[in-house]
C-alpha cells in the first residue's frame, strides 16, 4: 500500500510517474468495486491532465507532488457538485474551500467526492441515499460515519490521505472501524470556507491517513488562518517529534469505562495502558464524568438547532427530501429556545471549568476511540441508539475545544479493529501526533485494510512542545530553590538534569545573595550542571523581563553535544568574579562551598 | 472629597480614626438626602461596630483599610436583601459575592446597597420602584444606569468607591453623566459568584471611584481567578504604569461620529483626540462599522434571552410585579429560538473576525463615553429609544471581550459633563487604565460632584506594557533589514531608535551572511545604534527560539543609562572575530563597510 511518504518519494526520484500513479488509483477503485464510496468520482482523463500538467510545471519540492486525495462531500470543489449526501441539496460550487484549494496548490490531485451521512450527521456511514461503503478491514461492519466514504477510500488503499469532517467524531470513529489514523485538528486550525455546515461553531475538517506522518504532512499544507473563515484562528501546525520519555495520560477510571458489553473493547483499551506505560508513560486516572456529560450536551442540548439551520430550507419546503433519520434527527432543533441554547452554553461552561484541572496534570487524555464495533445490520435495525453510543468518548471534544488524533491499537481475534484518541486541548495537535505516531509504532498492525505492514518510520528530532522553549538553567531558579516557584508560576515544568559541555565558567555574581553566572570560558572550563525546563514562549518572555544585567538567556552547549537556551552571563562584566567552576555546579557550591 | 488615597493615607497616620470616616459618610448621606440612591442602606451603628472591630485588628497594612464602599444591589452581600430593584425578587443572601468577600478581606466597609435599574437593564437610571437617584453633577440629567446608585455615591462624595456592574455600558454611562472614572474589566477577571445575572455571558462588576488609581487598588483587590465562577479566567490585573511616549489611538472617522445633534459632545470629543495629540498620541481613524453592528445585536438580538431567563420565574407567574419597560425589553427573550441564538453567534463572530485586524495597529480605541446626556424629563417622555442611543459606544464591548476605562472628559458651559472611554481587548485593563489616568492629569476637571480640582498623582514606574517586553536589536532585525518582517510576525512594534553606553564592541559573526554580535568591552568600547521594538512576551519565546549560538538576550545598557533587554553575543565566541565598532552600528557597516 501506498503512503504520502512513499509516493512522494517515488515521483520525486521518477521511478513512478504521477500517470502510473493516478492510473493505479482508478485500477483500485475498479477491483474495490465499492460503488458507495463516492458520490462524486472525477473523469480518470480530467485527472490524468491535471496530473501531466503538473509534471510539465516539474515542482516536485511540491509538499503533496502528486498526491491522490479523496474529499468527503461536504467540502467544495470548484467543478464537482457539492451534495452533503442529499441530492436535494446539491449545489455546484463556484470555488474551491480553502482546504482543497491549498491542497491543490501543494500539488495534490482531489480523484473524487466520498459518501457522507447525510449532512454530516451521524458516527455510522449508513445514513445515505448513495449507499452504504463498505468497510475496508471488515465488511460486516459499518464504515463509521459520518466520513465514511473517506475512511474506506484510505483503508482500502485507493487513496493514501482524504479529507473528512468531524463535529461529534466523525473523523475518528471511521477510522477506528477501518484500522486507519484519524486526525481532528484544534477548531479553527484548519479553515471551513466551502464547508457543509453541520454545527458551525463546531465544525472541523479532518485528516483521514495510514500513517500518522502522512495525516501531518497534509495538516501542514491545510492548517493556518483565513481571514475568509471568522472561525479560524492563529493556531500553530507544529512539527512530530519524539514524544516526552514519560508522558502523563489521563486514563478512565474502571468503574468509568463503557463498552457496552463489548469485552474485547475493553481488553484493547486496557492492552493500549499497558502498551504506554512500557513506553514511559505515566497513567493517571480521571474521572470522565464532566466529559460524559458533556458528549451528552451535543444531541440532547440546543446545538441540534445548528444542524437544522444548515437544513432548513429543505426541511421546511421539502421535509421528505431529507433521509429519515436525519429529519428525526434534526427537527426538533428548530423548536428549541434561544433560553435553552444560553442555558446549555451556561452548563458547558461549568463543565469546562471542571476539566480545566484535569487538563493541568496531564499531557493528553487517554481514550477508546469507540467504545464497540457495530456491525451494519444491528446499526439498520437500531439506527439512532447504537448511533449515539458510539460518540461516547468523541462528542464532547469540540464542546471542550480539544484537538486530537485517532489511531489504531489492536485487531481482535474476532476480526475487530479497535483504537485509541489522544486529545489535547486547542494547538496541541502535533503533540498528539507525536504521542500517537510512537504508540503506533509499537504495535504491529497490519496498514489500513491491507495484510501488509505498516511503513518504517524516519527518526525525529528531541521532543520540543509547540508553542514552549526548553531553558537550561544553572542558579536559583533550580529545583528546590529560592526562584524555581517563580519559574513554575510561568508554567514551566521540569524536563531533565544536564550537563555543560566541559567548556563553561560559572562565576559568582557581586551582590549579597549568591548567584552564579555562566560564561563561555576563552580555553579550558568545565562540565557544569544544570536542569532544563520546558517554559511557554509566552513565560520566557516573562522570564526575560525578570533577568537583570549581567545575566541573558542565550545558547548553551550540553555534554551530549545538543544545544539548549540557557542562562549565560557577560563576560566582560565577570573578569573580576570568583570562579565557582569547579564544585561542578550551584546547588553544589551552596551546599558545600566558599569561593575559591 | 475624600479618595482611597487621601483616606488611606489618614487611616494609617492615625490623623482619622475609622469611627470618624464613617461618621462623616452618615453625616454626608443625611446632607445629600437622595432617598433614591439606597435601596438598602445598613445601620450606622453595625458599621461602626466593623470600623471598630477592623481597628482592634490593627492591620493597618490592608489595601483598603476602613474604605467605605457602597455596592450596586444585584452583587450580594451577606445579611442585606439582594433585590436587582424588583422587590418581588428580592432574597436573602446568605454569603457574600466573591468580589465584596474580597474587598472585606481587605478591610473595606460596606456601607450599604444601591439603587439600579431592574436587573440592570438599561443605561438612564430611571427605571427602578426605588425612584430615580438624583444625579450627583448635574441634577437636571439622569444619573445613567444600570448602576445609577453606585455612581451617584461616588460622584456625591459619600463613598470614594463603589461597585457597579457592566453588561451593556451599565458601569460607563453613568460614570460620564456624574464626571467621575468607570473602570470596566475584562470578562472574568473580576468574578461574578454571588451576581444577579443580566446577559450571564457578558456581565461583569465594574468600579467607580473619583480616580484612576482609586479604581486599580479596588480592581487589585477582587480581581482574579474563583474557581466557583465557571465564566472566571485567569487574566493579569496588571499595574499602572506611565503611558508609552507615543501611544496609537483608534478614532472615530467623523462620517461615523454620531451625537445625535448635541454639538456639545462632538466638541468635547474633538477636544479629548487634541488633547491625546498634544500628549504625543498618535490618532488613527478606524472603520467603526463592526462596532456598531455588534452594538445592535445586544438588544436587537437573542442575547436578550439571558435577561429573561435571569428573570423568567416572574416574568411567567406575576409579571406585573417587573418594571412596565423592563418587562416590555425583557419579554421577546422568552421568545427567541435557538437557531436565532446561532444566527446571532455566527454573525458576531464575523464581526469580532472584521475588528480583529484593527487591533493589531493600535493600543487602544478612544471613543465618546456616550453619544449625548439626556435629562430625567427627556428620558421619562421617550424612553427606550433614548436608553439605546446612549449605548452607542458601549454596547458592543463585552460582545467583543474588550475592557476599558471611561474618565471625565470636559464640562461643557451648559454644565454637562462628557467622558471618553479607552477600549483594547481583554487582558489590558491596566494599560487602558494607565492611558485614562495620563488623560485626566492633563485636563483640570473639577473631582466628581464637588467643585474641588483633582488630587495630585503619584509618578508612576517607566512604561513597559503589560504581557509585552522591549527588545533592542542591532543587525538583521532592524527596520527594513533581511530579519525585521520575522520580528514583525512575532508581534513587534516599533518603539524607538537608540544609541549604547560608549562601552559596547560589535564583532561580525562568522557564516557566509554578514551578521554582528554585540559584547561588553572588557575596556574602551563605544557607543552603537539600535532599535528598541516591543515584543509580546510570547514572541520573546518564539524569538529566542531562532537565535543561534553564540548570540542571545541580554541586558543592554543605553546611553541615557537606562537598561533594555536585547541581543548580546558571548564574547569567548568572537575573540578573534573582526570588530567593527567603529561603524557606529550595523546599517552604516552594510552600508558602506567591510571588516576593518
Amino acid at each position: 500500500m501506498q503512503t504520502v511518504a512513499s509516493l512522494l518519494s517515488a515521483h520525486r526520484s521518477g521511478s513512478r510517474s504521477l500517470t502510473e500513479t493516478v492510473r493505479a488509483v482508478y485500477a483500485k477503485i475498479a477491483v474495490h468495486d465499492d460503488p458507495a464510496m463516492f458520490i462524486t468520482l472525477r473523469e480518470e482523463a480530467d485527472v490524468q491532465a491535471e496530473a501531466q500538467a503538473l509534471e510539465a510545471r516539474g515542482d516536485t519540492s511540491l509538499p503533496l507532488y502528486g498526491i491522490p486525495v479523496a474529499v468527503k462531500d461536504n467540502i467544495d470543489v470548484a467543478g464537482l457538485p457539492t451534495t452533503a449526501a442529499c441530492p436535494a441539496f446539491a449545489y455546484a460550487p463556484e470555488r474551491d474551500a480553502t482546504a482543497v484549494a491549498r491542497l491543490k496548490a501543494a500539488g495534490a490531485l482531489i480523484i473524487g467526492k466520498t459518501n457522507l451521512d447525510q449532512f454530516a450527521t451521524g458516527l455510522v456511514g449508513v445514513r445515505s441515499p448513495y449507499g452504504i461503503p463498505r468497510n475496508a478491514f471488515n465488511p460486516k461492519l459499518v464504515p463509521g460515519g459520518s466520513s465514511s466514504g473517506s475512511a474506506v477510500a484510505v483503508a482500502a488503499g485507493i487513496v493514501p490521505v482524504s479529507l473528512g469532517t468531524d463535529t461529534a467524531g466523525s473523523g475518528r470513529v471511521p477510522a477506528m472501524l477501518n484500522n486507519i489514523v484519524g486526525l481532528k485538528p484544534s477548531l479553527g486550525l484548519v479553515p471551513n470556507t466551502g464547508l457543509v455546515p453541520a454545527c458551525k461553531t463546531l465544525d472541523c475538517i479532518s485528516v483521514f491517513a495510514l500513517t500518522v506522518d502522512d495525516a501531518m504532512a497534509v495538516l501542514k499544507v491545510i492548517g493556518g488562518f483565513d481571514q475568509e473563515d471568522a472561525f479560524s484562528r492563529d493556531l500553530p501546525v507544529g512539527a512530530l517529534s519524539a514524544p516526552p520519555a514519560a508522558p502523563v495520560l489521563g486514563v478512565l477510571r474502571p468503574d468509568q469505562r463503557e463498552f457496552f458489553g463489548d469485552a474485547d473493547a475493553a481488553a484493547a483499551y486496557r492492552e493500549a495502558l499497558a502498551r504506554f506505560s512500557a513506553m514511559g508513560a505515566v497513567l493517571k486516572e480521571i474521572d470522565f464524568s464532566p466529559f460524559a456529560e458533556t458528549a451528552r450536551l451535543l444531541y440532547e442540548g440546543p446545538w441540534v438547532a445548528e444542524r437544522w439551520i444548515a437544513a432548513e430550507k429543505l426541511l421546511t419546503t421539502d421535509p421528505d427530501a431529507v433521509h429519515p433519520v436525519t429529519r428525526a434527527i434534526t427537527e426538533p432543533g428548530g423548536k428549541a429556545s434561544a433560553a435553552d441554547a444560553f442555558r446549555a452554553m451556561y452548563r458547558l461552561k461549568e463543565l469546562r471549568a471542571k476539566a480545566t484541572p484535569v487538563w493541568a496534570d496531564i499531557d493528553a487524555l487517554l481514550l477508546p476511540t469507540a467504545p464497540t464495533a457495530y456491525t451494519v445490520d444491528e446499526v439498520l435495525a437500531d439506527p439512532v441508539r447504537l448511533n449515539s453510543r458510539n460518540g461516547t468518548y468523541t462528542n464532547f471534544v469540540n464542546l471542550m475545544d480539544l484537538c486530537g488524533i485517532a489511531v489504531p491499537a489492536t485487531v481482535a481475534h474476532s476480526g475487530v479493529p479497535y483504537g485509541i484518541t489522544l486529545l489535547a486541548p486547542a494547538g496541541k495537535d502535533a503533540e498528539m501526533a507525536s504521542l500517537g505516531r510512537a504508540f503506533v509504532e509499537q504495535a504491529s498492525l497490519p496498514l489500513g485494510g491491507s495484510k501488509g505492514p505498516a511503513p518504517e518510520l524516519p527518526p525525529l528530532p528531541a521532543p520540543q512542545a509547540a508553542g514552549r522553549l526548553d531553558v537550561c538553567v544553572f542558579g536559583a531558579h533550580l529545583s528546590g530553590m529560592a526562584l524555581n516557584d517563580d519559574l513554575k508560576a510561568m508554567g514551566a515544568r521540569f524536563v531533565r538534569a544536564v550537563s555543560t559541555a566541559p567548556c563553561y565558567r560559572m562565576k559568582l555574581l557581586p551582590g549579597s545573595v549568591p548567584r552564579p553566572g555562566v560564561v563561555r570560558a576563552r580555553a579550558g572550563g568545565g562540565a557544569l550542571a544544570g536542569e532544563v525546563w520546558s517554559l511557554p514562549h509566552e513565560g520566557v518572555g516573562r522570564l526575560l523581563a525578570t533577568i537583570p544585567a549581567p545575566l541573558g538567556l542565550g545558547q548553551v552547549e550540553l555534554s551530549d553535544g545538543t544545544s539548549v537556551t540557557g542562562f549565560l552571563a557577560e563576560a566582560a562584566a565577570l573578569e573580576e568574579a570568583s570562579d565557582i567552576t569547579s564544585f561542578g555546579g550551584f546547588r553544589a557550591f551552596v551546599k558545600t562551598g566558599t569561593p575559591a
